[in-house]
Parts: C-alpha cells; structure tokens; sequence
C-alpha cells in the first residue's frame, strides 16, 4: 500500500513549511471580518481565495451563494469511491480586531515573532481559524502532490459566519445534504493542553440560555408607601434564581439529572492524570480554589457535568445614591450548560415547570428562549475516532488525551442533527492564543505538527476500509 | 379668656380667604426649585418673600446663611413669656416640575381650576409644602389681626433644602439649639385620608439603605470555559436577598424584631374602622390584593411593620439577546423601613452579621449604608397631641384618625435628634395631589380647613397652660 506511507508527505510537508507560512500569512491579510458591513467585500475575497487554492491543489471547488456569506464547497474528483468519506468543515470569516491600539502588530499585516516555543504568527485569524484549517489543507495538497491522488473521499466546506452565529449553516446543510454527507467530519477550531500535549474533543457541552422577566406592579411605586404590602419583582426574581441551586451546587429542577451520562471510570481516571494546570486556571480568574457541584474535580466540572450561571439581572434603580423605589419589573438572563444526553428542550419545560411551581400569581412572568445547543459526545468506541488518535499520536510522538469542552460549538450540534455526522475535533490551538482578543496567534510548531497530524489521518482513515 | 377666642379668628380667615389664596399664588409664582442652580435666585427670593410676609404679620423675621439655601427665621415678639412654645416648621423649595410636556398648565402660573371637591389651585408646590405651610402662616396672621397678640410662644423654621435631603438643617439645628428649642414642632407636609377625614400622623417609619458590592472573580469570565467550577456573584446576590425573607414574608435577620413595639389595641381598631380604599390603593399599582407579612392588615403593613425591599439590582450582561459571561461583580441597593423602637445603626449590624454568616470567603463583599433615618411615633398620650386632636375636630367637626406613615419624613427625625421636640404632623394633602408629579394641586377646601385648624390649635395649646 504505497499510496499510504505518510513519511514522504511528512518530508514534503516539511520541504514546503515556508511555503506553506507563506500561504496562511497570505489569507491573514484578508481582512474578513465578517461582522462588519465594511469588510463584507474582504470577507468574500477570503472565500474566493480558498477556492483558488482548492483548485490549484485539485479540488472541485465553488463558491456557493447564501443569504450571507457565501460557501466555500469543494470535493475530490480523484478519490476511490468506495473509501471513507471525510468532510473538512472550517470557517474563514474572523472576529473583529478591536481594540486596535492593544495590538502590537496592525491585525492583518501578519508578523511572524519569536516566543517560548519557537515563532510564532500574530494576527487576526491566526488561530480561529484560518491557521487551523491551513492545517488540513496544507496536509491535503501534499498528500495530492505526494501521492497524486487521495485514498479517502474528500469533501471541504467553509462558511463564513461562524463568528456571528452560522445563520446559512443549518438551512445550506438541509438543502445539500446528499452532496456534504460524508462518513465523518473533520474540523480543526478547538486546543490543545500544552504544545507536547495533544488532544481530541470528544464531548462539548450543550446550552440553554433564557430570559426570565418578571413584573410586579403595573407602575414603580416609593418603598415608603407601599412597602410591606406589595410584591416586589426584584424579591421573586432573587428567590427562583437562588433556588436553581440546592446547598450542593447541584441544579434543583425536577428531572434536570435524569439523562446526565456517567462519566467512564477509564475517562475520569484519565482525566486526573492530566497535566491541567489548575492553579493557573483558576488565577486567571483571581481565584485561589473552585466551587462548584460537590464531588467532583474542576475539569470533571467544566467538561462532564452541567451547570447554571445567571449571565445578567436587572431591576430598579441603578444610579448613584439611592432612590427608594419598588420597582414594577426586573430581568435576568440565566444559562444551563449541558451535557449528554441532556436535550436542551426538554430542560427548558422543567424551568417552566419549576417557575409555575414557585412563582405566585400576584406576578406575571415570562421566560424567553435565547438560544439552545444540544450536547455532544463522540462514543469512544467510534473506529474514526481511533484513527484520529492513531494520527496523533504519530505526529506528535504522544499518545493524544481525549478531552472535554466546556463551551459549546453550535456547528457541531448542527451537523450531527442535520447530517447524522460525528465530528472529530483535532485541534491545535494553545490557552494562550487570544483567539477573539489581541495579539492573537498561533504557534508554528502547532502548525507544523498540525499537518502532520491531518496527513497522518488521511492515511489512518484509509486503513479503516482495509 | 377672651383672647382665645377663636370664632372670631375663623370669621376673619373667612373673610380674607380670597386674598389668601392671592398670596398663596405669589408664593406659587416663584419658581424655587431648590436642586436647579438655573433656579437659585428664585430658590432665595422665596425665602425673601416670606421673610417679608412673616415681618407683615409682626414677626422678627431674618434669612439666616447656610452653606446652601438660607432658613427663614422668625420669633414673634409679642407672645407671653410663659406660655407653650410652638416651632412651625415648613420648606419653600419645590420638586422639579419635569415633564413639562404633562402640565396642563405652566407649572409656575398657578390656576384655579374646578374638582370634585371645589375649586383647587394647580402649580408645582401647591400642597408640597407651599400651600401647607400658607395654612399656619395665615392663621398666625389672623390671629394677631383679631387678637393683637398670639397666646402662644411662636417661633418658624422655613428651609429650602427640603426636597434636597435638608443637608444644612441638622448643623443649623445645632447650632441654633437655644434660640429654635421649642415645647413641640408643628408640621403640615402630610396628608388626610379623604376631604372630610381629618388626621395626624403620630408615626413614621424609619429607613436604613444599603448597597451592597459582590465580587467573585477578578474579571468577566466565558461561562463555556469556566462555568460550574467558580463563583458567580450574581449567585451569591440572589441566595442572600433571598435569605433576607422566611416563608411568612417575615425578615430573617436575628435579632431584627427585638424592638418592634407592638401596635395597641385601640389604634389596631381605629385602624380597622378607617375609610382606607384598599381597593382603589392596590387598584392604582394594578394589584389585586396586599401581600407581606402575615397576621397583618396592609394599613398595619405599611405604618407600624418594619419590610424589606430590594430596590434595585445589576450585574453581568444586560443589553439584547445573549452574553455567555460570569461577571466579575454584582450588587443591590435594599432598604429596611423600621419603626419604633428599632434603630438603623442595629439594624446594620445585624444586616452584616447576616451577610457574613452567609457569604463564603470566595467572594468579596462590601455593604455600604446610604441613607438612614430613625422610625417616629408621637405618644398617644402627649398634651399636645391632644390639643392637636381637638383642634382637627373644631375645625373638621370630625374626631381626626391617628394615622401612620409608610415612608420616613427625615426632618422629624433630626428635630426629634437635636433639639429632643416631638412634631404635631397635621397635615391637610390628598392622596392625588400629586406632588412631585405634573399638575400638583391642593384643594381650597383643604387649605380652608387648614388654615382653621392652626387657629384651633393655637387656642388649645394656649388652653394646655391654664
């Protein structure tokens, strides 16, 4: 099976490196931020230029109109027909650079800077994510130019709007599923524990976010008049947000437990033996220990078990000194993080339940939906999945851990619901990156072992057939 | 006795009551709206124009300098030596007048206008506390007319800070302990409970306003990243307002009813039998019934049990849609309406003893006293107390109720403080008098009835020496 050796596309890869630097900083000069009316033009241009570079490494490639930003599309017309189909899903739209006078380096002129492993590239993008789905691609077109031609079926699809909620995502996916629908899904947006530490995601919360608003009287009335005798919406806000939780951190809705899978003795065990550095993580935060649901450790809490955090409240008077008022309405915005197999609807019919059950009817009261995630898991047992260690731990010399995520990203819930996919999620991103903030950046080690990791893969996966 | 006499002394207000509604109106023409530098010179030509009446009437009369707004002063030289001093106490600046837009008139161009109880004047000021105080001042004035001399010692305190939170009366008190030292101080900024339902408030509740601060981590944190393993103090805010109330709308501080005085009997029944509009009161705030403490009628709520309200609250993410963020901070301001005999600076130990009870060392906290004023009650069995009564009935031909007040007239306290005088609060305003509001009016009726029952008043202190 010659067509599977990985060392030549590894010398290859590391031949063309600068190249492939060359490629990535190229993109980063693209200003697509996609957010901002001002850069649509420079948006759009990112996509055009992934199309040309799709083609040039041989892909059938198009650019795919949306209500929004358009899709970048593209598909092997090479590959075996019967092999493994892999769909490289990423995004090329980036985050707003502001504040611009925090950077070091104006945003799109990338600069390629020494740090404590090695260079490094900063500028908008660097990490999230155009130099992580550089990665595959960069693999992707050495296997090509290796090899001449790629032993899995290979399709690409890029949005951009990831950044501002993947809009066109669900409803492209339903209008193209027979064309995306692949085997499994390979996308590179998420990190690493340390630069020697890799790691797949292979569980991603899930969320609920709600709008609680309550009212009490028809009108603000003076404390002094009415005080004692009236009901106050600030009192029954502060009293059903504060019964979310029991004396053990756990969530009190009826039911809210019942479908919280057990984390694997062997994942938990795993777990504890990684090198998270705790007290870093939680002094990033000015804290010296972590609290949460009794009887489980801080990763354990962030990655398996669900939680609530009221995100805002507000109600009265907020100014300087005092106005004594009883105010007619207050607010807050609450989210549950989930995991599976939690299903964000039916949590969101237990806090009706628990607000009916708590609220009397001297209020009116309204709960708004603002946005819900399912939870995901890839089952460990998955043999994709086990190609994807294999190829990490081939690329890096290490055995990858296989690790949680706290936040949610929505696209992989959406794939999985729309196109029955699981998504392997090999990233390559450090704590430090900034994605989103300034200075952001990315590593070049991470981008180097990177696309080892991603030819290392093509060629696990084609073995699955064998 | 003829100098008590006090038919002759109505026959004569009769005769005059044009005119003093005249006067009424000059006062009323004069914009002092004591917070507004734009309005300061009128603010002072207030104060000099009642200086200039009181001297009509045959008063020592002078502005005294304060810091802010000057005091008007006055002694009347003539009276007996020997005789009951009284102190009338009243204010001569007014509340802002915004929304001019709501007027149906300019706030300052006062107009006689017909209701449903006669005619009523309409101006920014007319009950609060203009019109009020115009009700002794006249009755002073035809007393002396018909009389030559007052039977009574009498001296007037006027500030023009009242509705400023009267910064420079308690130092002005202080300072001027011997000259103001009277036997009881008389007030009309109060109301009745209907036209022709004569009262004096003999009780005040008393306020403690606090703000309190949470801070959990030291800066805004992902809620994906870090949620369910730190502190969130929007939490630790809702699970300590919370806390402040039991299950019977009770407050749950220790301690907190120690010294609650228990409402006798009697006043229990008066209360009971009041033509008090329950209906149209919580009709008004759109409610359909009073809740609070249990075992209690919302008349008893409001004037002689203390409460608690949160008034108002923020944290965290407060625009549209949604923010995944555990803020850094999170605060309130609530306050505790007392009454006798509790004490603000108790009532703020025990609040933080209870906050530190509660609040784990993962979080900082501060507590911050914003205002606090001491609860009032006038005892029932005070001599002039009873002259008030009997002067109510006089002029009223009604016994007048003993009534309480929800909120806290700040000035009774300092009086009460500095100089050790009960206040006599007989006052003659409406519940929709609107003061403070657009088309502020005070009923003639009412300042009629007013000015006879301050001439009533001065021939049963008078009496109280014989």
């Amino acid at each position: 099976m010659a067509e599977l050796a990985v060392e030549p596309v590894f010398a290859a890869l590391q031949r063309g490196f600068d190249a492939s630097i060359e490629r990535l900083c190229a993109l980063l000069r693209i200003p697509s931020v996609g957010t901002d009316p001002a850069f649509a033009e420079d948006t759009r241009r990112a996509a055009a230029w992934l199309v040309e570079r799709l083609k040039e490494i041989g892909f059938d490639a198009s650019l795919r109109p949306t209500s929004g930003m358009p899709m970048v599309v593209a598909h092997d017309p090479d590959a075996p027909a019967d092999a493994p189909h892999l769909l490289y899903y990423g995004h090329y739209d980036v985050q707003p650079p502001d504040p611009l006078r925090e950077w070091d380096n104006p945003p799109f002129e990338p600069r390629i800077v020494q740090g404590p492993h090695g260079p490094r590239v900063v500028a908008r993008g660097a990490v999230d994510d155009k130099g992580q789905l550089m990665t595959w691609l960069e693999a992707l077109a050495a296997w090509k130019a290796v090899h001449g031609r790629l032993p899995v079926r290979v399709s690409v699809l890029i949005e951009g709007e990831e950044e501002s909620a993947s809009e066109n995502l669900e409803p492209f996916l339903l209008a193209n599923a027979d064309e995306l629908k692949a085997d499994v899904c390979v996308i590179s947006d998420t990190g690493m524990l340390g630069v020697n530490e890799p790691a797949i995601t292979t569980m991603l919360r899930g969320i609920l976010y709600l709008e609680l608003r309550i009212q009490g009287p028809v009108r603000d009335l003076h404390s002094g008049m009415f005080g004692g005798a009236v009901p106050n919406p600030i009192h029954m806000l502060t009293r059903v947000l504060a019964a979310l939780h029991d004396a053990h951190g756990r969530i009190a809705l009826p039911g809210f437990y019942d479908r919280v899978f057990a984390l694997e003795p062997e994942i938990r065990a795993q777990w504890r033996a990684l090198p998270f550095d705790e007290k870093g993580f939680l002094a990033a935060a000015g804290l010296s220990r972590s609290i949460g649901e009794e009887g489980f450790t801080t990763l354990e809490r962030l990655w398996a078990r669900p939680c609530c955090d009221v995100n805002g409240i507000w109600g009265g008077y907020t100014g300087e000194g005092s106005k004594t008022v009883i105010p007619a309405k207050a607010a807050a915005k609450f989210s549950f993080r989930l995991v599976p197999d939690q299903d964000p609807q039916e949590v969101l019919a237990q806090t009706k339940a628990f607000l009916s059950s708590l609220i009397p009817t001297e209020y009116r009261w309204e709960l708004v939906p603002m946005g819900m995630g399912r939870p995901i898991r890839v089952p460990t047992t998955s043999p994709f999945l086990g190609a994807a260690r294999r190829a990490l731990a081939i690329a890096f010399g290490k055995e990858p851990a296989l690790i949680g995520c706290g936040g949610s990203i929505p696209v992989v819930a959406t794939i999985k619901d729309r196109l029955g996919m699981d998504s392997l999620l090999l990233g390559f991103g450090l704590d430090d990156d900034r994605p989103h903030g300034p200075n952001e950046k990315f590593e070049l080690v991470c981008y180097e072992r990177g696309q080892r990791a991603h030819a290392a893969l093509i060629a696990e996966v084609a073995r699955l057939a064998g």
